[in-house]
């Protein structure tokens, strides 16, 4: 392994020991977001060889059941799934994982890129499934690290004009670096008719398509009030179980409501992206620390510093 | 006008003169489900003559805007819609309408089916927006007239099972005659989540879509839980401005939730079925009376006796 | 194995050894059409039991490749296919294979309904790929084996009116009994442009959707000038390499052109409608054979006798 | 009007006085690729005033017909086009329009860019059609004013790769400035087979999504064999009537052949696009005359040199 990122649910898992109905009943591995060296195959592996860099897509399904069948494996309750209990992650030396779910990387693609390329996977599936496309008027309620990369790839896939809010003026000025046309700063106590409202103004028109990347009940009724006749309401972030919501409101005006849960066939049209130079991911990694440091690099992501911590696995190459 | 039948917010307005935004604020004519004959052409038509028999689309775009030049026509803002207020409706004898919005009956469909139309048309769309197709298995919460016309169209769509829940048995069985294959009598105090396991024991498996036809909270819920992942959950009832329901499982479980505002390009494909004999909703209609005694026809529909109660307008052909 | 049907390949690989680039190097064994009875299964296999009666999926993905990922692994190049050299059939008395492509029938669905989902199979993926929905008209060209399974499929996706050509008026009467709204006997020297012309005069406009079942080149013209604009164009037969047709006056139409290769994600649809009784494809098995006779099966196909020709491979049950 | 830009079709009707079936029968003005300042509007407008800078929509359906209502107005049968005979255009100084069809361009976005969205619109069509996305690899044949606006649109969909072939090296360079990744010069006489080989070679990989602008016959072949399995071949380009193409290699390996009949639902995504600076057509004008020099500005075309000649309406304002 070369260069492994830390994501929210690394860190839930490690202060909690469970995340939902996901519960740690014996020590696990960390670690999702991976790139690495190959240094063995299996016979019957013909697309890598030993030395060959490879992005690690952490989803393997296990059993060919209807869902893999029909394209959405990420939907197949059997999946095998880095660091969800009881799937050991990648966080450390030396990994097996599927060939069929390692993809080499491009010389101009690096490991760290590599390892972005599954939160990143997050935003292709959440705006595909959104159907952003040219012209596209988006808002996106959230500015840290999975609203980030939704509105790379939205801008990536041609959206005009993108709206993002957030609690924090320094997440939104990132956002704003990374191609956001408009930022607002919200408060907790904004009702969500009054922040649709606002959105409206900004925007000039109300949004097509919304990305809901925080799970706060406020902010998905924000999402269903703002958005326009005939759009539709990604829901990435995840929030309390039972959620209160303007249903009527959106029913009638036919916003469709869409969840995503992971991401599939996200791979290769992310290294297309990255080796094509269409989307820079680079400015996500704020810090990097050895493996050794795991801790201190844990604690900085559970503090909330910066957007994206790497932790590099391979001695001899702590490059990006 | 030859048969216009009655639909809930007929009995709505007539009872409280309003529904949600849309307000009374001067007498009104009630109708929007109806046949008639033509009378007079404008100079303009070439496809109507004098003495055709048509079936009248309630709604009349009245602007080219985005959404009727993108084929969405039924969400445009400023549409014109039958008895729907300010616009008078045609519950009457002789009636004005755009004649694009007018469509020829074949003569082996009559002026009853062609009023039904309009009902099935909701049913059509819901069908369409839900993406139901050969094979679908199906749940639809309510078996009132709207209910009834999902099912009707389900089927027709090549639907292998439906089952259809409702308090009333008897309505469930008119449900059985018109080709449900299981019936569920619920109970108001019926958990949402115990529905849902007894609706897929007794489908063999969970639904890939379910039709909300009733619009209670407990009801969206079930259809929720119910449906499997990546699957589609229609509403079609409307209940109260705020819902609270389980968003987090169903976004996780990618099933998609999406409204209908009444329909769009949908009675060309009704005559279709009507006319080929795919469909029938001669059932349906389980009450007559002539406009003279719209009083008592509309006191039935509003005791909720039957299932649609048609007038008919023509004093001197009161056939179907 | 229980019942195997011959399919118009399986022949032509018995007297020509070979289908375009698929070449036969040593002796193959044929049948893919086959549905049989459970023996044994390996330890990992939950779904499925000994005695158990199945439907054989003939094609089998060897590959997790971008196709088979993205839900389409019919173009997976390395698929494993019964009866496709080099790999062998089923028509056998016992036979190994992917327990994930073996599909459970239901008590009600025989097994020559079973080994009938393969051609029926090619129907669904057909009317699936062409957008076959509620109130579609249709136009079949060719009333063979896979024309007749079309169709059925067709009627039952709500197909409102289908209008089937053939050279021969037996192979239409066939049509006929089995839901065809309208039938047209062809002759070799009818002109395209007349044809489209006389099946908009019976249908009564233009079919939206052409299934060309024929692969002959006057028939693929006849398609592409019949079907209405924005329509579809369906290519199923498959005749010579190269085809003169009138490209422009479809493009400029949009009439869209589509192929199909084999199929995939059809089989537990399949069982679906034979299992709710939404199709009945029974009617096509017009001859039985027991296995020891396959000789004299192998030549009523050849001679297009019939429309399907069954071989009994179970000595103890000879029945459907 | 301020600005209206020469296409092909004006050259040919002016040279020939007809394009296939239509034929001009008396004077006709020719023109519809255009911008202009609002003088006047009539009393039901309401998102217009006098002054307003607003671009054309050449195409205004006359009829509320299937084709409008369901979006795809562009394929109504008596649509109403710009300087497509009996329609007159709008290359003059003052000219009427369908208000509905008149779009308001921002502040940032040029007379001369309204004019481009016209051609733009073409690419928009194609490419939306083709289902260009994030991460397609995309040829394009044909580097005129059309290949190159598919170039551009295809790039702001997110395309990573696109290949692009002509005849002329000069032609390739201009592609290449625009965005194009490859280039790749073709002769006459190169095998289709060979050619598509080539482009397998150079992209690296056979592209999903091929784009054809040219119309030979020989382009048609080699973009069906180039494509890869269950892509798009997208037909912009309109050769002879009648094509000899390899049918049976795209329809085995599903690749959808598609083609496009003006545009529609184009103009509000385009202005978009071009007042956010996701694309920048302002490069494709390389010629400007004054309305009083349109003979020297059609020969300018007609002779082929450059790319966009633009012709100035407004004897006050000849600025871009």
């Amino acid at each position: 392994m070369h260069s492994v990122g830390i994501c929210g649910s690394d860190v839930h898992y490690w202060q909690h020991g469970r995340i939902g109905d996901f519960v740690l009943k014996k020590p696990m591995v960390l670690g999702h977001e991976a790139a690495g060296r190959v240094v063995k195959v299996g016979s019957a592996v013909t697309h890598l060889k030993p030395g060959n860099r490879v992005a690690i897509e952490p989803g393997v399904p296990r059993d060919m059941d209807e869902f893999f069948k029909r394209g959405q494996y990420n939907l197949s309750p059997t999946i095998f799934f880095c660091a969800t209990p009881p799937d050991d992650g990648n966080l450390c030396r030396y990994y097996t994982h599927n060939a069929n779910f390692c993809y080499k990387l491009p010389d101009n693609v690096t490991f760290e890129e590599g390892a972005l390329i599954e939160p990143l996977s997050v935003g292709i599936h959440a705006c595909r499934r959104a159907g952003v496309t040219l012209g596209s008027t988006v808002l996106i309620c959230g500015a840290g690290p999975i609203g980030l990369v939704s509105l790379i790839v939205a801008k990536a896939m041609g959206a005009s004009k993108v709206i993002i809010t957030d609690l924090f003026a320094e997440r939104l000025a990132m956002a704003k670096e990374l191609g956001a046309d408009f930022q607002l700063t919200v408060k907790k106590e904004d009702g969500a008719q009054v922040l649709a409202k606002k959105v409206k103004e900004i925007l000039g028109t109300q949004p097509q398509i919304t990305i809901e990347c925080t799970g706060v009940e406020s902010c998905i009724q924000t999402a269903l009030y703002a958005t326009c006749s005939g759009g539709v309401v990604l829901l990435v972030g995840l929030g309390a179980e039972m959620t209160t919501v303007p249903l009527v409101n959106a029913a009638v005006r036919e916003v469709d409501i869409r969840g995503v849960f992971r991401y599939c066939n996200t791979y290769p049209m992310a290294i297309a992206m990255l080796s094509s130079g269409k989307v820079n991911v680079k400015p996500l990694v704020t810090h990097r620390f050895p493996l050794e440091q795991a801790g201190q690099a844990f604690e900085t992501t559970r503090q909330g510093l910066g957007i994206k911590v790497m932790l590099k696995c391979d001695k001899n190459d702590q490059n990006p």
